[in-house]
């Protein structure tokens, strides 16, 4: 059976928030294991999770998320971004779900690829290094539109 | 005409604020209405559509949403979310927007399936019960990127 | 070659934000640079960014959002949203990211079509004047799922 005969996914992952690296590579290491084809594009805020000094840093939002039980007039204060993402942590980890960097090295054991944005690395001033080294490959939207092309699944995140 | 022949949608619900429940109820409730098969995936905040206790006090954030006109400054305060919310459900009522609950009927009535992502469950300690009766079943992420391949339309929300 | 052997992406926009505003428009004029057919219809919050009165003033959000280095407690003041705002838009036009209006421009240079929600134009008191003349049409769910059947990439933004 030939590759042309594999499933794909290809995601577009623009969300930087802790809450919004889950879904995406879940996905991803799911669908690799499934022994499909799984490409992730990271562009806008999504950019910070294959960035080095962002990836252990990744936060949920305190404020504005009506989900989270907290008013918003607390969920200002300084510090509660941080308190609320260390909760949902011990919350995700006891259930199993493994830190975003252990994820990513599943997607890459899986044979998930990575790419970056190019245009958003100049905006945000990133060079190669400043990148995760799981990361395969920089890359416009042009490439992964063709990528895309012949999808199974194709999301937005 | 065969099972095989018919149009199909798969969603996937990650958020739980009323502005964002729309959509994908909508949706796949006009794809089934449209005889599409039509799936729709709860999970993350998303969960909370679908969660007896929640399900009728989804929110919109009146903060950090600058398409509602109203400064953050304001809107941090306690029961500005409450307000915003009670006027948008006024705002959609009026033009024909059912209430969630009644969307989730209609969605089922035009054969819609509901599924409840099981990581996430227990990650908010949540059993069958908590779970509107609406739902088809449980699952994880492999068995619904299978129903998803052979999806005309899959979409992330 | 026939219209039938052209790729196809049909896009569901339904944030108003600027950074929200970018990836959809991107997406499709350069699928629509390569030959490729682009839809998007826009809804919800994502009908700012085809309404004449908003188009120009789209704007991120300083508050409840975790990648932006910005205390949430200093974010909700006054001002704050425009300042973030007009920061963003200095980083993309170094960089070369054209201003929302004239990517609206190139989009249909390069035969992206429009769609306006109709139940949302409704809910949010909208009428053909108040959008874009840009905006090819004003349909329903059900019109642009008719249209997603065959695409190739589907994403909802």
């Amino acid at each position: 059976m030939g590759d042309e005969e594999k499933k794909k996914i290809c995601i577009i992952v623009s969300k930087g928030t802790l809450d919004m690296a889950y879904p995406p590579l879940i996905l991803a290491s799911v669908a690799a294991a499934l022994d499909w084809e799984a490409h992730i594009f990271f562009t806008f805020w999504g950019m910070d999770i294959i960035t080095k000094k962002k990836v252990d840093k990744l936060k949920i939002s305190a404020v504005g998320n009506p989900n989270i039980p907290m008013p918003n007039i607390l969920a200002v204060l300084p510090g509660m971004d941080g308190m609320v993402t260390g909760m949902m942590k011990k919350t995700l980890n006891k259930v199993g779900f493994p830190p975003i960097r252990e994820l990513i090295k599943e997607c890459k054991e899986n044979g998930v690829k990575f790419y970056a944005c190019e245009p958003t690395m100049k905006a945000f001033g990133l060079s190669r290094e400043d990148l995760l080294d799981e990361v395969d490959d920089i890359i416009g939207a042009a490439t992964f539109l063709e990528m895309a092309a012949d999808a199974n699944v194709t999301l937005f995140i």
